[in-house]
């Protein structure tokens, strides 16, 4: 008898209809002969709804207070869920997350989980019950709520899946699949069937908001087989796990896009060993995640630097600058905003050489210039203007073949928690 | 340094703005000196919010499922108040009812407390910091999330006073205190200043529904001073203690009413011994309480009961009572609703000759009918007509020389959970 964790967002049980679709759906699952555990985001709109309500309060919420409003929206869910499959006439049972074992870090509002014990679980599966978890939750050491952050639904799932030894983790979204980019960008994306770990969480890291890298990098870490599919209909999803078996031909699997990108550029800086140790340094330590760094060729004993990062950060990031332009010494900090990212995926790409010359001409094909450029053994990332960077994915889409005949489906808006 | 424990119900916390103005509160009795718990109820509506949601889904929702759903209502509003108490500059801690050590039984959406162990908040308050407790809640010894049923709140709050030793419990409330009857009835309504467990207890039971009947049952078998004052002045409350000093000449402390009574009747009962006890063993074994019963004389070797029971329960009553009629051998049984219990309580009540037979002049001046009696050391009740119901109780408050001079304080709604 298998085992399969299957996990729906918030907006899977956004309202009592889709609470009621849900709870079919995982009493189908368990009567084709599997044993069940669930894992549920918050209804909809509830965290939401929540963190207004502490914004009338108070500006400053403390992490641990948070955790313990928060938590409440996925235990809402579980309940609801629980009550619900039973209307089909099926045990179940709810657990919070620290009544089914998940055990975390203290860092409230981002704890990582440190050990699972699912005794619970094991006794009510046992009990030929379906197991309902609330996500994106946990508890210390001490008895304290945690929650893990963005994403922790999902990672709930996948390490919930590693510690029972399941043999699928699914994850139900609003799309049909793993997509080789936004389907609303490009209408005629093609859905994938395999992809591999890492392949996923470069996609997850440069902007696909489809499975958060965190439960991605469990899923590879632990060999859990992940399936990511629609929780509105029965097609068959995308399958994420170490070896995806490559189609023909196929070099580059997907396209993300970012659009939350900064360019900072600091001018003149004197040739002095360690002077730009010291500005990263400085940067991270106001917690600016910096991304792609490139430096220009040295004139007269100066040199130029530029370094993307978030656009909310560059404020931040110029005035840091500004502060130690003495002390560093250098001429000028210029900051560029609306830009965006756009990167090819594929673990094809490092034995096919000419990958990103194509995606130079896809982009040069669109009057579009490149600002910057990164790469890795498995992807190859373009910062350009924002303007015409729609233009600029399909271009890309339609250059690496991965066009498909049909039109994508595309749900509801994207769920990411 | 004093220990005080502060209850707020349910409408206390009813907004942002309410929220606000209990931190505030609760802040002060701090800088006042004292080591503060407070006891909070789910916000507003919120309760009855999340049941409209479980009956979308099920019409039948498991026990168990509705203490884990019900329960984030509570954890809610400790979550804001204490990170509005921060908003303060003081030190806050929210704790769910099982971080609060609240053990109780396994009888879930009406478990009894079976034990607390308050480690946790005695070392948040020997860390100088306020402790929030989510009410109505507690923990299993298995772990299992559960309810403490109607007047929840009030009981976490006096049973905690007890377990902690406490010099106060307050119990804050949309009323001034605890009055000599309704002021919504009787303009002329008298605050108590003081009042005894066991008159507190009477008139709970009889339908004042400002101290929920357990509670007041904890705090007398605890010896918990309990006082109920309002969360929106800053007048003094009602002090509920073991002997309340009786004031000169008042003999009558109360008057309460319930206007959920319906009478049943069941005529030409045959005298054989046994029967009557077949007939309230049947009742009692569908969970209808009995309350009033009278008998009348015996003739022909037949006799005519009567008994008072809830009003939604007539119904089943008869149903049941009609199944039993050729067992039990009765001619006939009729029901009567649209009745009203009336009820005067004082301690001062047993030394006094001639008490309930001012409260019958009382009843009879309003031109009404008594249908029923019941008494007790500290109580008459009668049970007369709906219709005049209200003259009756400001005859009677009138006749026991309990009208005050100024009209009676009333808030908002009532609050009773």
């Amino acid at each position: 008898m298998a085992l399969v964790v299957m996990k729906f967002g918030g907006s899977s049980v956004g309202d009592a209809e889709r609470m009621k679709r849900v709870a079919k759906r995982v009493v189908e699952k368990k009567r084709e002969g599997n044993r069940v555990v669930v894992v549920v985001s918050a209804m909809g709109d509830t965290t939401d709804d929540l963190i207004d309500l502490s914004k009338q309060l108070t500006d400053q919420p403390s992490a641990r207070e948070m955790d313990m409003l928060l938590t409440t929206g996925e235990q809402v869910s579980v309940a609801l869920l629980s009550m619900t499959i039973h209307t089909h006439g099926e045990g179940a049972v709810s657990y919070t997350g620290w009544q089914a074992g998940m055990t975390t870090e203290a860092a409230h509002g981002r704890a990582r989980i440190s050990d699972i014990r699912p005794d619970r679980i094991h006794k009510a599966l046992d009990e030929d019950k379906i197991v309902v978890v609330a996500g994106f939750q946990g508890m210390t050491e001490d008895g304290e709520i945690t929650t893990l952050g963005r994403g922790g639904s999902d990672t709930t799932a996948v390490a919930l899946a590693a510690a029972l030894k399941a043999d699928l983790c699914e994850i139900y979204t609003d799309v049909d699949g793993i997509y080789s980019t936004d389907p609303r960008i490009v209408k005629v994306a093609r859905k994938l069937n395999e992809i591999s770990y890492d392949e996923m969480l470069e996609l997850a890291n440069l902007g696909a908001a489809v499975l958060h890298p965190r439960a991605v990098e469990y899923a590879k870490h632990y060999s859990v087989p992940l399936v990511v599919r629609s929780s509105f209909t029965y097609n068959e999803g995308t399958i994420v796990k170490e070896d995806a078996s490559m189609e023909q031909g196929v070099v580059v699997s997907g396209i993300a896009y970012d659009k939350n990108v900064a360019r900072i550029s600091i001018l003149g800086v004197k040739d002095v060993p360690g002077q730009l140790a010291k500005v990263f340094t400085a940067l991270g330590d106001a917690g600016i995640n910096v991304d792609i760094i490139v430096q220009s060729g040295v004139q007269n004993g100066k040199a130029d630097f530029s370094f993307s990062t978030g656009s909310s950060d560059a404020e931040q990031a110029v005035t840091i600058l500004r502060g130690m332009q003495n002390d560093v010494g250098f001429d000028d900090v210029t900051s560029e905003t609306n830009l965006v990212k756009v990167s090819i995926v594929g673990a094809g790409m490092v034995s096919n050489p000419g990958v990103a010359a194509k995606m130079f001409d896809a982009i040069s094909s669109q009057g579009v210039s490149i600002k910057m450029v990164s790469t890795s053994e498995i992807k190859v990332s373009c910062v350009i203007d924002a303007d015409k960077f729609q233009d600029v994915v399909r271009a890309c889409h339609t250059a690496y073949g991965l066009d498909s005949t049909e039109q994508a489906f595309v749900g509801g808006p994207s769920e990411r928690r």
